[in-house]
């Protein structure tokens, strides 16, 4: 069974690659902006259209009157928070994530916080940008939007393979989608502007409209509509956050870099923050110039293209740069996430395996434990990004405030040059994020905020409480004295249901480990025991056959009573009992025998000094085949992962910190 | 881990009930008619609307002209079966159903096509039940329609859970809905024509319109026109001959009626073939005379309803109804596969574990399989009825063409008192079914038969390959001669990976079972390997350290290298791996260690005379835990099973026949 999935998985992920090539998958500066930004560019497919979705409530075109003003505030928000993690890149030249910075400067509470806010973000990032990708698609062709849910299921599978082939080649073959969208961008504003200085636009407005409450100077406004005003403002507000998405991607992925890398991850957040900033303030101004409100079967980015670009072929050319630039979105996490969970496991939060690096040298569990939550989201929301939203940002918007935070205390303990500036900055970032936190929770809360609410604190617990069970299991482990290995008083049960080669195999191996052999049949069916017993005496091999009566037809109760009772009878004896099992030659044959060497292990394996030993009994194997030596890459690989993880957990201190090495 | 499962099961499924309650769960003539006729008369709620959609394509209301024609066809066609499966009854009193009758009387190759014919139909019994019950309640509340795939879906898993939990209850809890069905029809036939009478109709249509080729006497029809509407009448009677399926049923499910058994049976089937040809020709019929024609979103059944109840809360009723009795028939087929998969089983034709009952005596490995393939139909063609139905009754009818030329052949062999008749009218079945099949092959070929015509033929091969193998096992480990057991030369591998009293338990483990210990440490990194072996010589326990090198950093291939050198030193010789296993107190922290011991275990499973032994480690248990016994019930049942079945197993003779006490 091994080898064939293991030649399927060979087959769909690659060969895996030896370490040394660990070195040269690093980013060139315009890779790593394709690569890392495209979830902060990409979120202008949506976030212009999540502030409409909000004041579509107000009357007319009144909705579309404020989009610009409040994607201003977004982005002045967005450059406060760009400038403060350019800061972070050179205080964490190893990679700054907010995990790291929170918990090395606010302690681990605050950093598993961080890691918590951080998980759940990472797969909404993949579920939101891949839903509002194939939204871009069926944007275009209304006719497969019935089969919305399955294309973003297998646009999410696919990601998941191209990861486990490696981050290299991804980069690559994704830098030409993102440097097409940026250009379509440019393309839309430029020619969308100058269309307006030309008069073309659905709905000549210009500046809000009379009915604006806010505007209306001189007219007395009761307290409850302004009230009201300000609270749709403010969701607004914290919808069309959702731009910020994917700014701490850069400071995250700084290893990812080519030396010297602070310098080049800086300039290159820089440029990501330039450039999103330009096109969310385009899509929100040309959104509100050609009062474009947006559909169920529509996105505002489409009805823009269409509008300004015309129904061609160059329309349909952007609708696929914005889902590719969005599939890249979601890449950005199958980067992040499989990092932070390494980082977490290294630090026994997260389970072991998660730390190893698996084949082609990208992290695969995290990979395809990121896929598979992922498409349950887009499988519960039926792949809406406008129901998805409400769960994002408030993850990010955490971590912004306690990574900013972080860096504060940071410049507090070093005092490097110019740290108050600097302190100064981070703390504006530290204090604008945190209040945006909240107003994040507040406004979003009935909308399904209250799932990341709820969820944030359970993964806390679940971090703790592995962290807890590995730091008792070093502490059990521990050999302390020096006592010498002693062999014990040994008997061996070998259960017999027939004479077969199979049952003469395990009683050879039983009289070849002890001298003490005990044959027992349980009795279910008189006759069947009588002529077992007869054929047994018959066989006359040495060995005495003990026939256990089972008044109520159990098998366990009488076998595991049996072992109980020799174990009473001279307390610290080791027990070992003897099965044989069928090998069969195919795979699917397993599914043709049973197993009772399976459950009778389980039936013991809690028991002490009771060992479980199944014996092979081969079937159909030819001579050449059993002396091949089946060497298998892909099981050498899993059980070299398995024992470099065991032997770092087992010279762990107990109890202690996590070793540095493993760190990141 | 098993006991959370087994929880989790024994709170859906009940508690098991012992075997003595078996007797116990047999169905009285009224309960039987709900269970086992409920997939024969339910079929009214599609056949007549599957001849509709075919005839469609006549112009005008011409399709509804010949609705009743053809039914009436189909009606005769009926009342053959039907009595040849009255003879059929009385024949196999022990349970006629087509595999067995096929296989004892025309050979194993006959049997196996109706086995396999048998399945694939079960499988399409439930899915095109479900999805036509759940088109009754679309019918009713169209806003529901977008959710039909997942309401099904829901319905199949509702229907496997019940039948988990047993028959008997089944039997009890369904009785109601039957006869609630039966007398809607009743009332809509009755209201129906009482409505005709009094010049209640659509549309007043009372003969076959003159456009009708056939009637129109005189006229020269030209031979291509001619042949087309013969060969859509021939599709319209292989597509309603979907009423027909579940006649099988009693036959096959006369073990569950009380005694006397066959004469319940017979009278039972009596019942069933007349109720179903009334309500069969009464909704043709009244399709005629009101002219209704199917439409996506409405079924026919349910615009009859709404014509002739109008649309209060009878109609609501009614349409509840007929979703009951269409679940009630897919229940047939949860009753009818996993009897026929024990049988097949038993016989070795299919995994011996679907041989055995499982709780609540339900065939539940059998339950299980038949709904996932189920649901996987129903989510494949979209819940639609008239895409599942071309595939349907294929299967049918090659197993009432086969079952009664078997029973021609056993009047033939019996000579039985009036044997001839029985044979003449057994004869007249079989070859007017056998037409019938070929007619379904042909007419419904391109539009979806062909997968059934591809199906049973691998089902074949499958049966086939599965019995193979039980031929050879039993072969194989069939014991001969009486060469008694003597010990082996036994060398014992500890693989080391660091001093943990893990390690210090599997090596008094290895020193318990053999002089002969080698511990081994495959360097990967030069410092570790220093440090270890200092603390190896600290320790210094009497037992050499081997330290192996790996220039290619592999764990895999030197461990498996240096046990094939020991086996290659002394041929004949056996050798232990001993590896230490963690088990931990709470199933979810297996996923916090590694899977070291089984790793190893799969790179030596195909080496002759190498076992591995994975001596548990025991983590965080208190003495209270160690001590107690854990009995667990369902692993005692499973573990029961398995070895009743290798006992069964082992007794079978090589290459024989099956033993008739497994057979059925």
């Amino acid at each position: 069974m091994p080898s064939t999935l293991m030649r399927a998985k060979r087959l769909l992920v690659g060969r895996p690659l030896a370490s040394e090539r660990l070195e040269h998958e690093k980013l060139s500066k315009t890779t790593a902006l394709a690569v890392l930004s495209s979830d902060a560019i990409s979120s202008v497919a949506y976030a212009t259209e999540q502030i409409l979705f909000v004041l579509a409530v107000l009357p007319g075109i009144a909705a579309t009157a404020y989009v610009f003003p409040v994607s201003v505030v977004i982005v002045a928000l967005l450059v406060l928070v760009g400038l403060s993690y350019r800061q972070t890149i050179f205080a964490y030249p190893g990679g700054g994530g907010s995990f790291t910075v929170a918990k090395e400067n606010l302690g681990v509470r605050a950093g598993l916080v961080a890691a918590a806010a951080l998980l759940t973000d990472y797969v909404l990032t993949v579920s939101v940008s891949i839903s509002s990708g194939v939204a871009a698609i069926t944007s275009a062709y209304p006719q497969l939007a019935t089969y919305k849910v399955t294309i973003c299921i297998c646009a999410i599978l696919l990601l998941m393979l191209v990861n486990l082939r490696g981050v290299r080649e991804s980069g690559a073959l994704f830098s030409l989608p993102t440097y097409v969208f940026i250009a379509m961008m440019l393309a839309l504003i430029g020619i969308g502007l100058y269309r307006l200085r030309m008069g073309h636009a659905l709905a000549p407005v210009v500046g809000p409209p009379h009915i604006d409450p806010v505007s209306q100077h001189g007219a007395a406004l009761s307290a409850p509509v302004a009230f009201a005003f300000f609270y749709l403002m403010l969701r607004g507000f914290a919808e069309g956050c959702a731009a910020m998405t994917g700014t701490e991607a850069i400071s995250n992925g700084i290893t990812a870099f080519r030396a010297p890398a602070p310098k080049n991850a800086a300039k290159t957040l820089g440029w990501m923050v330039g450039i999103l900033a330009v096109f969310f303030l385009g899509v929100s101004w040309l959104a509100q110039q050609y009062a474009v409100m947006p559909t169920q079967s529509e996105t505002v980015l489409s009805q823009l293209g269409r509008h300004i670009f015309g129904m061609g072929k160059v329309y349909f050319v952007f609708q696929y740069a914005t889902f590719a630039i969005l599939v890249l979105a979601a890449n950005t996490a199958f980067a992040d996430f499989p990092r932070l969970a390494s980082i977490l496991a290294s630090e026994k939060f997260m389970p072991r395996q998660l730390a190893a690096r698996g084949d082609r040298l990208a992290f695969s569990n995290g990979i395809v434990m990121l896929a598979l939550v992922a498409i349950l989201l887009v499988w519960i929301f039926h792949a809406q990004t406008t129901a998805l939203i409400p769960l994002y940002a408030i993850g990010v918007f955490v971590c912004f405030t306690l990574s900013q935070a972080g860096i504060v205390r940071h410049w507090f303990a070093t005092r490097a040059p110019g740290w108050k500036w600097k302190a100064a900055l981070n703390g504006m970032g530290a204090i604008a994020t945190g209040i945006v936190s909240i107003v994040q929770v507040v406004t979003k809360f009935t909308s399904g905020a209250w799932i990341v609410v709820v969820l944030i604190p359970l993964i806390i617990l679940l971090l703790r409480a592995i962290h807890e069970h590995y730091r008792l299991f070093a502490e059990e482990v521990k050999f302390v004295g020096h006592s010498p290995i002693v062999p014990l008083q040994h008997t061996v049960v070998v259960p017999i249901n027939a004479i077969t080669k199979a049952t003469a195999g395990a009683l050879v191996y039983a009289t070849t480990i002890s001298a003490d052999v005990h044959a027992i049949y349980i009795d279910l069916d008189s006759a069947a025991t009588v002529q077992l017993r007869a054929d047994w005496d018959k066989w006359d091999i040495g060995v005495d056959l003990v026939v256990i009566q089972s008044p109520y037809r159990s098998v366990l109760r009488p076998m595991v009573e049996y072992v109980e009772n020799l174990r009473r009878d001279s307390p610290g004896e080791l027990v070992t009992v003897v099965v044989p099992e069928i090998v069969p030659r195919r795979w699917w044959e397993h599914f043709l025998h049973n197993k009772t060497a399976l459950y009778i292990r389980t039936a013991f394996l809690f028991k002490p000094n009771v060992v479980v030993t199944a014996v092979p009994f081969h079937l159909g194997h030819s001579a050449r085949l059993r002396d091949r030596f089946d060497y298998d890459e892909q099981l050498d690989e899993s059980l070299n992962e398995d024992v470099r993880m065991t032997r770092e957990m087992m010279l762990m201190e107990p109890g202690g910190s996590p070793d540095d090495k493993a760190g990141a």
